[in-house]
């Protein structure tokens, strides 16, 4: 892959290097990588602290400032990364650009959903809302850039992606069934709990998937009786898609090691 | 296949060709599957929502309509299917239609009682009783027709039957014996959770699940060592199925690629 | 296998066919294994329900005498088993007796445990008390003889038995540590539940097999951390299991269809 | 391997094969490792015990004085492991000594740590602090030396320890995410549960490893629709790192009937 020559050429080249993990010709990650990185931990740190009242209680200035801080610096890491990718012949110019974002698309929204939309409030002078500033957790997807190992587990779900959604649709089918019966069941008993089917279905997903609060529970025998079924079959729930990841999990091991 | 000619011939091949997936010659679902489709779920929403009281509290009439013209048309359904599978030559005549119900029976069942048992006594000018209106969500199983996929899950879950049979056995001995350990270790302590084998059958399969909802739970320090045992045994009760699936899917998925 | 003639012996060899079930030349079980096999179900049905105080307090009559009866039967079973051996060549006389039980020496005592302490203590005109009465229990396992395909499963579980002992003590370990932990860290908060590392083993099975009744949880952040990583911790003591096992039946079903 | 010869030298090889087990030529642990064995595992029963107030208000005396005579022993242990490794000619002198403790740093540790730090205390006239006397859990990994069947599991977890990071990796993310959305969606209503980012994440860890204990649950609709979200995928966190441990060991299991 060719890259340009000239002064400002080859700064932007070296932008490039290390603002993209598959430029980067040594170990790990580039310094501002590792920056980036720890900025979008703190910048979620931070918004973690800033929810807790004891902490918005506290003496701390400077939060808001912070913050601000933090959104510039994701927006010039945006800016700098569509700049830099034209240091790629691939990604020159406007359509260069175009390609750029469809070559990852959703780390490309991520970019800009790290810092837009609070952003632009801000410079308007508005307050974000609590709802508008819980989008800083698509930080998160962030970082997917920096974990090239993701990629391992990905593709052996993506193997069986088919088997994974019957799965699931065999579980929705299930969870319906199992809300119905103990509507039926305690219904009257506990109108509470079991009162209308939507409400079964909240006890329904808590013991299928066998978490059990124990804010709601059958009290009657049929109500038991049909409940113990419902949690035993909630256990193939687990089990298989567990058997079906295994099973991909296994066909990648034997690949790798058999070429 | 030959398949018939003539005017009204030609409508019934239609017809047939409509309504039965594995003859529908385009990619995914003819138009008349997919309008089933939603009217099921539909039909399902609909039974949800007649069971939550601020539903019934509401000024929303035509309830009964709606429910009428479902069955009326899940019944159209059910006559259009026997008639229309005289297209085809298997199941020309009489004796045609019995192996056409005889070819998937579970199916016919399912999409006989979708509607004919609430709509023999709507039209005798009864009310269907809850326990009967509940029936409907055995809509549920008519959708099977439009998920061939359920096929993969099915196939690896039939080849390891025998095997999840065992460990479904093994799972019942050990919950009448974890019932009757608690029973003798808790039984005079907490008469009302452990005051007989069948009182301490509810707590065992409650926690050989793991679902655990906490209603009722050992006190005494034997009964918290049996119920300690128990709680670990029971690990095996997940683990055992868990591992027959994944060993089913792991064979399933190796004989896919290796022809 | 030569088996004798004569009168009494022809007798004794039909008896011998119908008490084994490997003698049974027929498909299934032989009528006397039958009626056996229901005999168990049913006299753990009664024991269940003489625990039941609704059921004690009722008019029924003859619970006393039921049992006194089913005792004998399985009484007769066992003099008949050992008796009916001598129909073999290989278990003739009184070594070959010896032979017999050394052949099943569990199954032996199973079938002598389910009817003689109890009906030592009744023939003395003694009440057996209720410990002695659930040994009756034991008569579950005199059902292993009717299922051969249990050994299906055991074999798998055999094949990995190394493994799953280490899993075990991982556990143990785990399961110590978590407690000593929770002890620290709630001890003085909490000194019902976690006052000591005896209480806190309590909180630490229940959090590890994720059954989780909620009679005790943490309440302080630093109680709370640790508790969490326990529980993550936790999932590992279900999933090494469960993929053990996996592994195993994999190994199985493989070589099933590779001969 | 070449020993030396010599009276003292004869006894200090003998002291060599009675304290490391890969030395021990007959089968099993050599007396003085089993009195070891026994000594750690009674160490902590003492602990457990010296926890307990039953046992504390208890006339027990020599409780002190049985503690203090462990730690001389582990003591000992220590010692005459260091001074016994010269036996073999690899960890001769000091330069050997060295070598002998890089070989297993980790149980040279806990070794060290066993008694090093509580003798130091006592033989200073001061009595331990409780923190201080929980460093005798360390004695647990003292215990790895006598089983060498764990390098069996360990080392098929060792083949799977990338993707099981990457599945612990996800699980981090998607617990911080869960904490965040029921942060949103309750934390109005029930502010001491979900009041914070940080009091959300521990309803977040219970409910995703499954073992909801019901001290928190959410109350609202929309609380309870994106709880039972959070649950299902919980169940994904519970089948990955078993799919992947299950698949490592199926791997395990096939190489070692396939040479």
């Amino acid at each position: 892959m060719r890259l340009e020559k000239g002064l400002g050429r080859a700064f932007r080249t070296r932008v490039h290097e290390q603002l993209e993990t598959e430029r980067w010709k040594r170990k790990g990650l580039s310094p501002t990588n590792w920056f980036l990185l720890f900025l979008i931990l703190g910048s979620l740190v931070l918004y973690t602290a800033e929810t807790e009242r004891e902490f918005q209680a506290s003496e701390f200035r400077g939060l808001t400032e912070a913050n601000v801080l933090i959104l510039i610096v994701f927006c010039a890491e945006f800016v700098a990364r569509l700049w830099a990718a034209g240091a790629d012949e691939r990604f020159k110019g406007w359509a260069g650009r175009g390609a750029y974002i469809r070559a990852h698309p959703a780390l490309f929204m991520a970019d800009f959903l790290a810092f837009a939309p609070e952003l632009l409030l801000l410079s308007l002078g508005l307050t974000p809302p609590g709802a508008l500033r819980s989008l800083r957790v698509i930080r998160l997807f962030k970082m997917a850039r920096y974990f090239p190992t993701f990629k391992l587990v990905v593709d052996a779900l993506r193997s069986c992606v088919q088997e994974l959604l019957v799965a699931l649709s065999l579980s929705v089918v299930l969870w319906y069934l199992a809300a119905v019966l103990l509507y039926l069941a305690e219904g009257d008993v506990q109108p509470d709990g079991f009162g209308s089917i939507t409400r079964s279905m909240w006890w329904s997903v808590v013991t299928l998937t066998t978490v059990g609060y124990g804010d709601i529970y059958p009290v009657t025998a049929i109500g038991k009786v049909a409940a113990g079924i419902v949690a035993v079959i909630g256990l193939g729930t687990v089990a298989l898609p567990s058997g079906i990841i295994a099973g991909a999990f296994m066909e990648k091991f034997r690949t790798r090691r058999q070429p």
